[in-house]
């Protein structure tokens, strides 16, 4: 029964965690290391770039602990029929990238990663807001907003990876234009770095999300406004995933979580009206209890199938 | 190897046939039957008064054949587990009815009972233009716009077999007034209801939607801008599912498919503009080939494992 180590991946930094049976953090490490690099001029710099970095992160950390296999959460598409990195949006060059395999190589320990998001709804359900369901429906509220889908009790991936691009729903037809280069999606009003830049529209100052939760939270009409919009969109989004669906579970994590308050009489409000009657008052939106780490619980769970596959025990 | 009886039902009529193993269809009937009844004063009178409109119209066709097994296509939301008929939109006083037990109990015979819009995608996929595709999106387009999914190689009927409402995607907020009482679904924009109306509203016409669709083949302007248009939402709606999906391969049966050559390329340069860049130009648009048999053989489909379970026989 000894730990993992799980790896939550960041554009510019990985947290890197001990995590034993119980979901208990043993130990914690931030690393600043720059992932998003477009100076690659070739995929296979990218790769040895992408790797050099992981490696000497993760490596001195796992070597320090009792290790036998590490779980990593990653931004970017997993095909797990084909055990290929299809893309990152961070890392433009990547592409068809067995990493899973070259780190287990270069790191003589069993590897297993999958997407970012999909490992934070692992993690909910495992430990957090979404025990005991056997279909979930985790989202991730930062500088993006992203979505990790439990399905019949196992991670939906989708056919390439790609499933549950939750952030580019699009709740408004020709509204904002998001980083995807669409308009209207739902990451131009709800992320964290929408909310920022309607509160600087509304108010003229730029002031951090936090910031503005919390002037919302006290009653400032523009951050209330902006949050109730963001809860808005946000039930638009959740209203077309539970029609395709029909999942009775959602939870939130992220720090647009923390003006609770507001977000979720708005996203229920606009959940209900947009549902088809029978459906309209079923769904349970609940607030991730996992603090910011559902992601990192999520890898370290993911870290041990592929440790029994190696040790042949259950 | 005998044969079933497969039934999809409709509100005003049932079609009834009997099918072979290689999906042939050998006998045919089509029953007018009033199955939209909302004059039932409780719940009991609603089951009595449809267990006898189906017993009266299976029987004397299942008798004089040599039938096994008997699979239906309903519309209603079945929920799996429990093996109840959660509710129907044609019958709203009908609620938590196990259907296919009392019609097995009352014929002696084996019943499976399914959503009509899934028995559609199933039947498409065993014969149709899913054949080979472990996941597959089939929409239907009729009076309304169903959906049925297939996931990982199985129907996907969801946690109270409501999954799949792609009719009632919204596609436009605040616009066209749908049937369900929301406001923007593409219901209200693609079926063909709509349709007819949209015409009559341009034009000052009211004509059939196949004079609709033939018009619109001759050139015909508004009939054109209205199919167009029609593709368009349709294509917004297919974007919003595959984003949250990830599937590769969606198939459209029903009236609307006649105008194929101007509604195909309207769906994929909607579809197209709306996916994230890693999934523009993969997504398969398919016109089904089962012409309007789709739900009746997927209803063939679903009554084998019946027979099987019950016989013991593979």
């Amino acid at each position: 029964m000894s730990p993992v180590l799980a790896a939550d991946i960041g554009g510019t930094n990985l947290r890197l965690a001990v995590v034993n049976e119980a979901g208990e953090v043993v130990n914690e490490q931030r690393i600043e290391a720059q992932l998003s690099r477009a100076d690659a001029s070739s995929p296979a710099e990218a790769e040895a770039q992408l790797m050099q970095t992981l490696i000497s992160a993760i490596h001195p950390f796992a070597a320090s602990h009792e290790i036998t296999a590490i779980g990593i959460g990653f931004p970017g598409f997993f095909d797990h029929q084909n055990q290929l990195l299809r893309s990152s949006p961070n890392i433009p060059m990547l592409a068809n990238f067995p990493l899973a395999a070259h780190l287990s190589e270069a790191l003589n320990l069993p590897v297993a990663v999958e997407n970012d998001a999909l490992c934070a709804a692992i993690g909910e359900q495992r430990f957090g807001a979404g025990q005991g369901c056997d279909n979930l429906l985790h989202i991730t509220l930062g500088t993006g907003i992203g979505g990790g889908l439990i399905l019949n009790n196992a991670p939906y991936g989708g056919e390439r990876g790609m499933a549950m691009e939750f952030g580019h729903l699009c709740v408004e037809p020709g509204g904002r234009t998001c980083g995807c280069g669409n308009q209207g999606c739902v990451e131009a009003y709800a992320s964290a770095t929408a909310i920022s830049r309607r509160y600087q529209e509304a108010s003229g100052e730029a002031l951090s999300t936090k910031a503005i939760y919390q002037l919302a939270q006290q009653g400032d009409e523009s951050a209330k406004e902006i949050i109730q919009s963001a809860g808005h969109y946000l039930g638009m989004a959740i209203a077309e995933s539970v029609k395709l669906l029909d999942i009775t579970t959602i939870s939130l994590s992220g720090g647009l979580c923390g003006a609770w308050s507001l977000l979720q009489p708005a996203i229920l409000e606009t959940l209900n009206r947009q549902l088809i009657p029978p459906l309209q008052g079923k769904i349970d939106i609940r607030r991730s209890q996992l603090d910011d780490r559902s992601g990192i619980l999520g890898a370290a769970t993911i870290a041990r199938p592929a440790r029994e596959e190696t040790t042949g025990q259950a």
